[in-house]
């Protein structure tokens, strides 16, 4: 069981795509479960085993569970058998609210730049959250249920996100777990961190806070009045900026 | 002051887009003033003296403040002069959470319907809620207010919502006050509000309740966790359903 | 040989969807095959039998014809052999207009709810019509065959639709076939039709009658003097709400 | 009277962008009024009182009527005096189908080129036709009037239309009534005839037919079920082709 | 190796959708290679040997390389192993832009036509290039190798274009290529150059040139001030025009 | 004479917006104006004399002329004599190359932060280069002029580039020049220039290099080979990243 399930299909999307969210979290008291579809084994830097090395550490730090699947990196498709895995995979924890990365480039055409793994991770995940619920699926072990919410998180692209979670104060911790993906620090020349790190930024703005990560839904979302009535009132701004 | 500060251009637009999200609001503790631009005088039932009453009884009956400002019935018009009129009452009513119509067809080209004051109030409210936080505005009386957020409502037309808000347990509620506007009662054929009742219906379905009323913002919304944890899990769906 | 093919992925899709166009088409003299791809037999509510025996039933009320494929329900996947098994039928009843579930969700990444199959099944059709046309293609029986027009239906959901079709003269025995689907009566609380019925009321609020279907196409309709000429010149309709 | 009324903002803007659908429309034996807002004076080429005679010229050509307002040229802004004059004019012809240039560049942000009067055409006739029903409106002269629908024609830009008329055998007809606005056939280094006969083919082209012209509407377009089945099932396509 | 690498599903498709840019490349000195993923055995008109040497004939004319994959006519699917068939194409070539057909209609819902195999085409390219990159891939042979560009041409449908190139000058030749596929010669009733060269007159306009060819990419494009700066100041237009 | 004239509707606009890549338009031998509306005298911090000082500075320092008109802030609208006002500084200064900041939210309906005055600038530079042209508008003085292209800046927002220019070398100057609006430093609680930078290595990740700034345009771009051969290849990336 586990308040929260998110899906990646490599070893560091969840750390690197929605991580400071992650650890806010379960510092808040939710139990967190992470559960990756490869070890990456087709990627440029990092052995197979370093990477499962590397995302075990990662959660230990984070204080959450991790489930390791058997796809092979950039061989993810959506097909019934990918379905019924992940479908299973969440009978198990039976989750309240599930992450995966975004499943479609539809809202954004010029996302050129997205893996082909993660569009078909959160494509799979969203037929496999309806799939749970059917009692009538034979091929499908475990008791129907139901997560009540599907988010999607971004690894790192040019979507615009329709919420925003504030995480001004779990950047620290969150560089720390990403930093437990050793072997991946040199890409982007060794930037990887500074770019995440600015797009957080860019996404804070948004908010008007410091740091912010940026989430997309396929529903509306429930109208929750406390949240809008509670604020933080920044000063009022000037005219060309605010 | 108010907690919530709803516009509308016409006596009936607040009351029959998101009535009763304003009984829930009410009902819940918040306090809520609906400011309406105009009597609706260009209309082909009722009079400007009947329309002011009938806005009065529905105030009365929500238990909610009411103000009417003089824009004139098919003359509302973004314009310098009307942002200031707009941003006045807002440095007047401090409100924490602004309502009014959608602002523009731009995301649906479909919504031919819209009436033009409608999408024009949208426009200076949302220009009117900048211009309250610039001290530098000689011309803007009161002090600078910073409302935190602005959220639209439909006057019933075709754009997806993307905030639904759970009404169920205050439909009738709702047509209590809807009845308010009697000299409006027989548009659509005498069925308006079998028409609006079905418009919250079809959203409802979307958020698998019996009735919703649909909104919209132009930010994104803040993640709230423990929105998204308390759920209310309906019973497992059907296949060709869910 | 058919006037008008309807596919559907799941025993009910047709009739919930775009049932009332079906009476209306049917009462106005044109033949109507209805072909299901599946027996829905994942569903929690309805053995196969039953659901077959009910769709039966539906046709016969209707006046239409019907065909049962042998796709296996939730395992509706787009791929040469599904177009090839469409294309067939399609070759067999020679319809001038084919009808299918809207096979994309990329006007409109908010519409998370569709079912996999519906949209897969609109995919499928769309191809399988083209390769109908085909001479060359040694794998598929028949003679080849170019259907007029593909017209999508929505399985209730939030598209917005680009035709509608005035039913309101049709919802009676809409209901009495819908009705035939006994075994799914239970579902959404067992409000299913209520909230089937609120559906074409909002629909019909677009075209100024009381009920209609909506529906999309990818491609550009034929525009049509007469259609637009003749009218009904519904009343005056009053400013806050035309 | 008239059962069509069309709108534009300059001398050729009707005959340039939907020329050959009125020449099919007065062959088909309806009556067709055109509307110019202004004399096009701030043109490169032509003065105004050439202008006027070509417009003239082409309206006797084509067998319409036509009618000049006193719009000044690249001064058409939507405002309520605008809506007011337009809506006169709607409630004298009392037409049944309404044209005018589309009114936005949202469904299309990469149409760049479109003069601003002629979206400001479309916007002020879409309300317009609004103000034309309200009974209120005292401003307004003349019996209210519900025309029932409003089609948009596209003077040649980047849109994709949602309607197409067949225009194939009434380009000859055209071609002449074009010619009659001599003063602008130096436009486009002489080949503006060349260009809109290109942008005919290519619309003709999604409908495979020879020649078609490309129009949009704000609201979805009633189903006709005559339209779809009457068909003129071209032979079979080649599969690199259809 | 190639400078420039262009995909198409079927024999014509690269020369009928982007056969004018392909002259004006080579004849500017940069080497191109076409590779067709399969002989268009499916159609209605010519032999796949027929189609073989007509696709060597418009190589030979136009100075360019030619490569045949043995995909099958309507069968070209995204699959792993496809991306890693076009993937190794890649890395022989090394070509430092490439093109295919546009891999969505995601950015137009209406573009009904597009035949599966040429956005199935586009997709699989989009991932094979990225496949190309990746030092991991085990089943991929050869050097890794980074194609700096993907852009893709239309074979002839609805979408609107983001880059357009100038092909004025090239007409001619491409009208020889183009007439190599000689059994293709009879689509669209014996019209398909008319209608091809109408789409290059409607893009020309949207340039000002007389004939263009219209491209789109997915990620954005590097702003280059010469090629802003430089330019042939067309002259001043006219108001109803420009 | 300038070969590139930027509108802004506030004095740090341009500055703060694409302020890099003016200094490398700079460097690289073209001359730039930058002409703003108002000096922002609605501003919470700085006045208007502080302010003109401030932006005369950023001039000097990036080597630019600058030019300051008479728009009122917080009342710049769209008019005609807007419109003639901009088109007369156009005629003036006869560049090949406008920058102004984005006229639309249309495709991007979240981008609810962007201040009117931009937006209203953008659509007046837009139709006032385009009355430039027009010989036959007796309100405009000076001699037509066509500029050959509107390239439009995000003061800093939510909209997804077409453009992007690699400012990586001239990040230092930037901020040099930026500091320069002295009086702007305290917005965004101090931290506008950490936002601002963030936001460029935002748009830098989509292009691979360091920093970026984004662009965007109405019209397609005209396809450049040698911008796309010339490369600098990137090393490999790795999968879950590239």
């Amino acid at each position: 069981m586990a308040d929260i399930l998110v899906f990646g299909a490599h070893p560091d999307d969840a750390e690197f795509g929605m991580g400071a969210s992650m650890v806010k979290f379960v510092r808040s008291g939710a139990s967190v479960t992470v559960c990756v579809l490869s070890r990456g084994e087709a990627g440029t830097f990092g052995t197979p085993q370093q990477r499962e090395a590397e995302m075990r550490a990662a959660a230990r730090k984070l204080g959450g569970e991790i489930e390791i699947l058997s796809f092979r990196d950039c061989q993810v498709f959506d097909s019934y058998e990918a379905r019924i895995k992940v479908a299973e995979v969440v009978r198990v924890h039976r989750p309240r609210l599930v992450f995966a990365p975004y499943h479609t480039n539809a809202g954004n055409p010029r996302d050129g730049g997205a893996h082909p793994d993660h569009t078909a991770t959160g494509t799979i995940v969203r037929s496999a959250l309806r799939y749970a619920r059917f009692a009538g699926l034979k091929d499908l072990k475990g008791e129907p249920w139901n997560a009540d919410h599907l988010v999607y998180y971004m690894v790192p692209r040019a979507h615009i996100p329709s919420l925003l979670n504030d995480v001004s104060d779990y950047m620290e911790e969150w560089e720390e777990i990403a930093r437990c993906h050793e072997s991946q620090m040199s890409i982007r020349d060794g930037k990887v961190l500074d770019f995440l790190r600015a797009m957080r930024v860019a996404y804070g703005g948004m908010l008007s806070v410091r740091y912010a990560e940026g989430f997309l839904t396929d529903d509306p979302i429930p109208f929750d009045l406390p949240l809008f009535l509670r604020g933080n009132s920044p000063p009022a701004a000037q005219p060309g900026k605010g």
